[in-house]
């Protein structure tokens, strides 16, 4: 009698492997709690939850990585379920810290939290964030930071010795349309990454803390902007400094922070113009002055000067392209057509190749430019047109890898916000929760505004929340591979 | 010195033969408008405002018809010029009797409606529309009804000695991304759609009648059926009626307008099996049980018993998807579940071939079908997989094209979205009001829901929303293909 593909696809998955990896995997994370345990005893402190979480994680780990002897096949299947499976175990344990601590509601809004974190969204269930232990929120921005560059990426970089399965995960993990290969092994390109991430990361720490901010601060502030992530120690996010030259060094900073690393790997060896001549990199910097002129137009009755409008316009711009989410104000009371203006720069987001999330401005570029030469085809249906980026032409399979992608996104965007839509909160407040999470922003309209949160969902969208957190971060198909029937079956 | 594209193209644009094409069209709407006119003297109402109408578009239609002598120059550009150019000024044209009266309000809000009927949109600036005068109202339907096959249709099945022109019109007009040429000649294959839209209307009246409307309704209603345009003589739409007998009847007829009318065709043949072996109509039919069972089951609280749920879902569904925009309640008022499907059946809309809008459904199936070999690819890289659709290898060119007519819809929809924003009303009334208008439904969501309307718009976003109307019952690459420098050169 035939199986299902499903049931024989799994007979022959091999899953000690997977679970070797991911056991792995498990070790850096509880490796990773011993910083914000640190944080907590530093100030004084209960570190039991860290303790508890820490615990648990190695025992769960310790049993595929030191029992299980697999076989050494791993294709690309193995990959993307390895992959998948980290992250949604990421989230699992990750969120131990925040529930054995009692402040954080239910185990699932733990979860969400912790998704919401590594996957650099930033969207909270959190009501009130202020006075909530110390080490918890570190735990929280520090979450971004290691998700900010990939969390596998990282698995590869310090465990070079499992060899046989760091490319697959990186491919399946790496953000952006355009793959930019800096040097030819995996592990050494990803050293290079997050060295630079790093270098930063500390730059941005200690302008903040020359700014005025303390310590604590500077650093958890920073991890939330390298990861483009956007949890903030403060109900009221960076608005809550009351200080222009903090809100400047942000918004700088994200936007750094939302350009393809290759560039500053161009810069470092003295590429300066090549670096400079990416098309995305232009379409990405005319999208965010553009936006910024015309939304500190449209906000120049709420604010005093024309330099707070520039100001609060550069920084909420800034916020969303790069898929921060911090805010310095309450975008939601601006007048619609800057609040609209963001929700679709929420949809377009960073560059490739960055922390940022989104679409991505690469794959705007094309699929517009493949639009319009499909628009041409229709007068000169004979005439052969390539799609150009950089100068070079795009392949027709990047295109339609490109088109997909959007159409993938878009489905489901509107089919998550129909499940969504059993919670019956406005319009408003589904779509855009929905789309932020997808785009891993954070915050959306309405009720889940910058003065807002997500603690008012139900499990189920919680759960489809951050199952779109998830889609947003991976890029959508090493996930979508799972529930496809050929994932399943070895060709 | 060179000169711009545009300004090139245009000298060299066959413009005579172009305005004289457009003013046979002219004389089709000033016909058309004696019938409203007669509708106007039965009802013992005033004929001026018609009159005038009728006189001033033959006026300026008379100066291409009989005093240009154009060269016989008929090339794609001029095609896709003459259809955009004929919309617009059916619109002008059509707008005036409504402007006359002097009940309709501004210029503008007359164009507004004109474009509305004969786009099949139904979106209405009226607030009250019950004791405005017969002939007027008749008018309204009647640009339905002329709209929902296409005035072009109609020129060129009335004017065969047009010749030249009428396939490059059509081609430029007819819905659907299937094309099913039924006849050979154009105009053979108009007046045979024509027949079985004539006999389904008068069909539909006949039973509205027996149902127990009155002659002016049941004539009213079913030509906002036939053309799923959504205009009706009561401020409450079909609810008015308070009738289940007349919201079946509407909720059939909706269906059966919105599928391809080959099936009739086919069916009339004695092709039945052929005819429902359309994986397109499957698809329609699957997602109008399923949103109507899963609605009926959202709105269990709001009617006392199952059978009016079921009622009452079944009519809002099949007036969406068919795109319509009948109302038998307020379904503003139901749950978000509802609503936010509702809002993802105005995207995808009819079938190809039929007089409904929207992205249309056989697109939506090859949209699905290409991002699920796209994802299959991952795993199977070298494998060639093509995308299915009635048993047949679509195109690629065909693939593409569809999924650049979602981008642009897409693109287009959020860009206007963010202009319209402008007025500063919600989220939802703006982002739905441009959805509903792209994808000629007609009401949206809180402002522009069923019980609202458009008047509140300013100027601007009423001609934002009147072009995105053309631009959805144009499907589209038609108008953008003017925006394009190449429409504007030579070959």
């Amino acid at each position: 009698m035939p199986r299902a593909a499903w049931a024989r696809g799994a007979e022959r998955m091999n899953f000690k492997l997977v679970l070797r990896i991911t056991g792995f995997t498990l070790f850096i994370e509880a490796a990773a709690m011993l910083l914000p345990m640190m944080v907590a005893l530093f100030y004084g402190e209960s570190p039991v939850p860290f303790l508890c979480a820490i615990l648990l994680s190695l025992a769960a780990a310790a049993v595929p990585v030191f029992f299980f002897k697999p076989k050494p096949d791993f294709f690309a299947r193995e990959g993307f379920f390895t992959v998948g499976l980290i992250w949604v175990l990421f989230g699992v344990f990750g969120a131990l810290p925040f529930w054995f601590s009692g402040q954080f509601g239910p185990y699932i809004d733990c979860f969400f939290e912790t998704i919401s974190g590594f996957t650099t969204t930033g969207a909270t269930i959190l009501t009130a964030i202020e006075g909530l232990p110390m080490g918890l929120l570190f735990w929280r921005s520090f979450t971004h930071w290691l998700g900010g560059m990939g969390v596998l990426i990282l698995t590869a970089a310090l465990l070079p010795f499992l060899g046989i399965s760091s490319n697959f995960l990186i491919r399946a993990e790496s953000p952006g349309p355009v793959k930019s290969k800096l040097v030819p092994r995996a592990s050494q390109s990803s050293k290079i990454l997050y060295a630079i991430y790093l270098a930063l990361t500390v730059l941005e720490v200690l302008l903040l803390r020359m700014a005025g901010m303390n310590w604590y601060d500077a650093v958890t502030h920073s991890m939330s902007t390298a990861g483009t992530g956007g949890f903030s120690r403060m109900n009221a996010s960076v608005g809550s400094f009351h200080s222009p030259a903090i809100e400047i060094i942000i918004t700088v900073f994200m936007l750094l922070f939302s350009i393809n690393f290759s560039v500053y790997f161009l810069v470092l060896t003295g590429k300066v113009r090549q670096a400079l001549k990416s098309d995305e990199l232009r379409f990405f910097l005319i999208m965010v002055a553009v936006s910024t002129a015309a939304i500190a137009w449209n906000i120049r009755d709420v604010y005093a000067t024309a330099g707070d409008c520039v100001r609060y316009a550069a920084f909420q711009v800034s916020s969303i392209v790069s898929t921060t989410g911090f805010s310095s104000d309450n975008y939601d009371l601006w007048p619609e057509f800057s609040k609209m203006l963001l929700v679709v720069l929420t949809f377009v987001g960073a560059c490739g190749g960055s922390t940022g999330g989104g679409i991505k401005c690469g794959r705007i570029l094309i699929l517009i430019r493949s639009a319009a030469r499909e628009v041409r085809s229709i007068i000169h249906p004979r005439a052969v047109s390539v799609v150009r980026l950089d100068g070079a032409t795009v392949s027709e399979s990047a295109i339609r890898t490109a088109q997909c992608y959007f159409i993938a996104n878009l489905f489901l965007v509107f089919g998550m916000a129909i499940v969504v839509g059993l919670d019956n909160f406005s319009f408003g407040t589904t779509l855009t929760a929905v789309i932020t999470c997808i785009s891993n922003v954070g915050p959306g309209l309405e009720l889940v505004g910058p003065a807002g949160n997500f603690s008012a969902f139900s499990v189920l969208s919680k759960l489809v929340l951050s199952f779109a957190m998830i889609l947003g971060r991976l890029e959508m198909f090493p996930i979508l591979v799972l529930f496809s029937g050929s994932a399943w079956k070895r060709s």
